[in-house]
């Protein structure tokens, strides 16, 4: 008889993980039960198609539902699980047409996501507040968008900054308002933050840190915000304050969460409950360099995750080898990346870093199209290995942490990065790597003998 | 007393060594003997001075006259070294004033570079035939297309095919010959040479493979070529068939050559007579895979050589790991590069291979400005270590073929790429890298257990 996988969740990690399970086990029954009506999406497009970058939002769709058909995975949409009773292997569920359905399974996989974290703010409910998850989210944003003038974007991560970014070139005033110290705090150090905040203050919009917000203001609708005392104008406020991991069903079924909060996993994406897997925003992950619990929660994770629970709830076997959250954003023209630790991060874990940085020149730098890169390096004293970094720049970021990740995961010393070979031609590369200069210059602040 | 070192050559490695050296030693003497009336600048970048991309050929030099003086290193240009007493320590030399000199030295340094081959072609001496090495050529080459129709260029190593690329540019018809099976042999395989050529060829510029010139045509100025007895017309001919390298002083000192017919030296850049250093295009070098002797001649080998042979030169320590060969280019508008072995160099140093290569896009699929990008690998059988990539595409190509290069020195297997955590963002770079697809599809080639 055929093998039953029921996957809770079509986002990144639950198509990967149908996908992975479907080659798996070509005879597998692969059932995918989902809240939304949309099928698997890029979720981390949705900054650009407000932005006006991506024109058409269906394009965001992996796969269309015939794809589906054609892979026979049987997507069920607007279907809500209520419970799962792991002892039967069976979830419960309302479907689309609000009627209750039960499922048997033979391996459950939950790719349940994550959820924006709403702060405790006065006035958090009002008209005119947004957070931007959804393809939904994202058409409210627009829609709003047209009719305001003002924006205020609360939370000055990943997300916070790409929303700013997205309603400036809607033609906004847009301000954005940070609690913690610096932006972008979960990947760059405050020296590199800088950098990222003057470069987007020049455009003209405006960035607080270190701000509470006391209260969102307006009677039914906003109005504005009261952060430390003082008014700010608004007429539409978005929400970006992180997410919080799915955990309700998995708690209720009884598996576990770990210290983040998110499910417990091993490395084959396996929970505390034998036959249940999870993956993507929802669990937590191990750090490669630490060998710590941490939330990833990116789209490269969630993919990677989901791909390892499809195969071994298809009888197959994969391992996960942990994260080292590398990650790379386009906020306001400039790229910006990051992989590994940063300074904070490392000294929370206990390493004592040194570090080296260079500002250099993407191409010849009498090149016409050349372009400003700043990389930032962490390694750690005493075994000299690579454990982060951090880029910004015009252009070739992405590829550039790649790099740096990969020296990470092959445990790469400074001196094994000095001695790599970089390859060079005027229109394409500088004659010197600005990785290996970076390396150099962190090895000239110690002492080798 | 202040140590005294000479040069003999102000190209990228001869710049590279005096540089290091003053930094090893402030008080050294430091002399740079040079034949060509410019001192070091970007070789690599005449041919898109040719197609106008780089407007300003001044633009080119690495430092002017006075930032030699600044650094105190003595700066001897249109000078020719006509005799070296190793025994005496001494440089024999005609001087910009065609005035015989002498210099003592206590380390001299040879980075004498290489001159194009002239092939035993009839007809290669008349006017209208061009080669691509220095400034001087450079311009007698604008000089010649803004009178010329048809421009014929022989040889399609990187040299061969970017000039071809600059003349199409200045508007010439311009066709291709060379006497090998495929394109850049010496980087590329023949399925990855063939979609660079007919990429090529889709512009209207023709390439022959497998062609000989019998003659080159013309009374006193060159008005074609005969290639296997076919005729064809061109108002100017480009010569593109390899530089050897110039050992002839080398030789005349009693400084060994190796099998290669370039300057043997150690890791140190030394050469057989102790106190002679050598480095750039006129050295052999040893190759980080094969560990044999190879020739490198590019831009970035002689900086690094020369950064060797002027520390070490200077009284300091310094080693250079050998080469990969890792090359880039822009070739009518497309990214070629490789770096390590191609399968013919694998084979013919008895590796077993096995391949894989992914066509995939340069940023998320639906992202408009996404670019198509090629990249194959090749494994090791057995030790499944990675040992060659080669990348064709429209953008990102350098830093890629970096962290190949990067993966190869760290001796990385396909296991270990698939396993590298990779950056994504729509509008930056894919969710999954090339280079990841490429690793799983030379891994579903063979039964790993």
């Amino acid at each position: 008889m055929s093998k039953s996988i029921v996957i809770i969740g079509c986002g990144a990690a639950g198509l990967s993980a149908a996908l992975n399970a479907r080659k798996t086990d070509r005879n597998a029954n692969i059932t995918i039960i989902e809240q939304e009506e949309y099928p698997a999406y890029s979720r981390c497009a949705l900054p650009f198609v407000i932005g006006g970058e991506i024109k058409d939002i269906n394009s965001l769709l992996a796969f269309s539902p015939s794809m589906y058909k054609m892979m026979r995975i049987d997507l069920r949409l607007k279907s809500r699980v209520i419970d799962v009773d792991s002892k039967s292997k069976t979830v419960m569920y309302i479907d689309h047409q609000s009627r209750e359905e039960n499922l048997h399974y033979d391996s459950l996989i939950l790719t349940t996501g994550a959820s924006p974290i709403i702060p405790p703010i006065n006035g958090v409910n009002k008209r005119g507040v947004y957070v931007l998850r959804t393809i939904n989210d994202c058409k409210s944003i627009i829609e709003a968008s047209s009719n305001s003038k003002n924006a205020i974007v609360i939370g000055a991560g990943l997300v916070g900054l790409e929303t700013a970014d997205a309603l400036y070139r809607r033609g906004l005033n847009v301000t954005v308002f940070e609690i913690l110290p610096s932006i972008l705090r979960a990947s760059l150090d405050e020296d590199m933050a800088e950098i990222v905040k003057s470069s987007i203050e020049g455009k003209g919009v405006k960035i607080f840190v270190n701000r509470r917000i006391d209260e969102i203001t307006g009677d039914d609708r906003v109005d504005g915000i009261i952060s430390d005392g003082e008014r700010f104008k608004a007429d539409m406020v978005v929400l970006a304050t992180g997410v919080r991991a799915n955990t309700e069903l998995a708690e209720k079924i009884g598996v576990q969460t770990g210290v983040t909060g998110a499910i417990k996993v091993n490395s084959r994406m396996e929970t505390t409950v034998k036959g249940i897997y999870a993956a993507g925003d929802c669990v937590e992950s191990r750090h490669i360099i630490t060998s710590q619990a941490v939330l990833s929660q990116l789209g490269t994770t969630a993919v990677k995750q989901g791909r390892v629970a499809g195969i071994n709830a298809a009888g197959g076997y994969a391992t996960f080898p942990g994260v080292l959250n590398s990650m790379v954003s386009r906020i306001f023209n400039l790229e910006v990346g990051s992989t590994g630790l940063n300074t904070l991060q490392a000294e929370s874990y206990g390493f004592k870093v040194f570090t080296g940085s260079v500002t250099w020149k993407t191409r010849a730098e009498y090149y016409p199209e050349a372009k400003s890169i700043r990389v930032k390096l962490l390694f750690e004293r005493g075994s000299l290995k690579i454990i982060g970094g951090q880029i910004i720049g015009g252009e070739f970021v992405a590829p550039r942490i790649d790099s740096i990740a990969q020296a990470i995961q092959s445990g790469m010393t400074v001196f094994d990065i000095i001695d790599s070979e970089t390859c060079y031609s005027p229109p394409l590369a500088n004659t010197w790597s600005p990785i290996t200069l970076a390396a150099e210059s962190a090895l000239s602040k110690i002492k080798v003998t």
